[in-house]
């Protein structure tokens, strides 16, 4: 099973396409950021998002995906923007047929590491043993997608036993 | 000169293409609502957003769009889910060639009724007289975005004039 987590945000976007095999054993098959150019409209930023996330999605085509569910103690500007670049990535994502689920931060965390308030290194420590990197993925956003998408698998693998 | 008026939400999207005449006439070529069911999953909704928005573009092909630039007194939770459908319309004038302009409110109701402090009532009624309208344009968000439209063309006029 192949999936992708996506870490939304304006300036950059994380994604990371996981795989668990038949063993349950997990590797990342992509990882890294969009970036769009901070002096650009935002539109036009928008839609290099777009597409590029197209693309991925397109050569890599996974089963689901986990999105990071966002909050915001900080100004409502910033979650109209980050809103904005996130909107695009479900846009992406459904206009691709890839099921989407959302999980928060807590979640994930739970999920990768057992503990809801882990740091953000205990989360980069844990994802890269998880996925047997031989050190932790650049940029953060990046791992906090792989993260993402670690919770994602976790959950996924409850469902179907449940079923 | 036709141009299109955006007022983004979550539940209700409003939209309103304007033409300007050789004359300075004003004309509403088509208004209204996108609306997406409560009860659906957000990307789901973001999908119908989207498609129904490109079809409306593809169909009247405006030159250019008006977006209402939005402030949030309110909390950020709000503001995330409107960036959602914001950043999905942006992208849809962008993937169809129309540039777009953003307005403020207190610009919106400034070249509407000439007053930026204009409440919602007077809008409506300067938006109907400047449009030839036999009546208050309904719902709202159509109002809303038509309101828009306006002053992106009134915008646009002093654009060409200053050139």
């Amino acid at each position: 099973m192949l999936v992708v987590g996506i870490d939304p945000g304006t300036a950059r976007t994380g994604y990371g396409f996981v795989a668990e095999n038949a063993q349950g054993d997990l590797e990342a098959v992509a990882y890294g950021v969009i970036e769009t150019p901070a002096g650009m409209e935002p539109e036009k930023r928008l839609q290099i998002l777009y597409r590029e996330l197209n693309q991925l999605l397109l050569l890599h085509r996974p089963q689901s995906a986990g999105v990071e569910k966002l909050f915001f103690d900080r100004n409502v500007t910033t979650a109209l923007a980050v809103g904005q670049a996130r909107g695009v990535a479900l846009l992406a994502l459904v206009e691709n047929q890839v099921a989407v689920s959302e999980y928060t931060p807590v979640a994930v965390k739970q999920a990768v590491v057992g503990y809801g308030g882990a740091d953000k290194n205990q989360v980069q420590q844990m994802v890269t043993a998880l996925l047997g990197l031989e050190k932790i993925p650049k940029p953060d956003d990046a791992a906090d997608a792989l993260a993402v998408a670690i919770c994602h698998l976790h959950s996924s693998r409850f469902a179907r036993m449940a079923e």
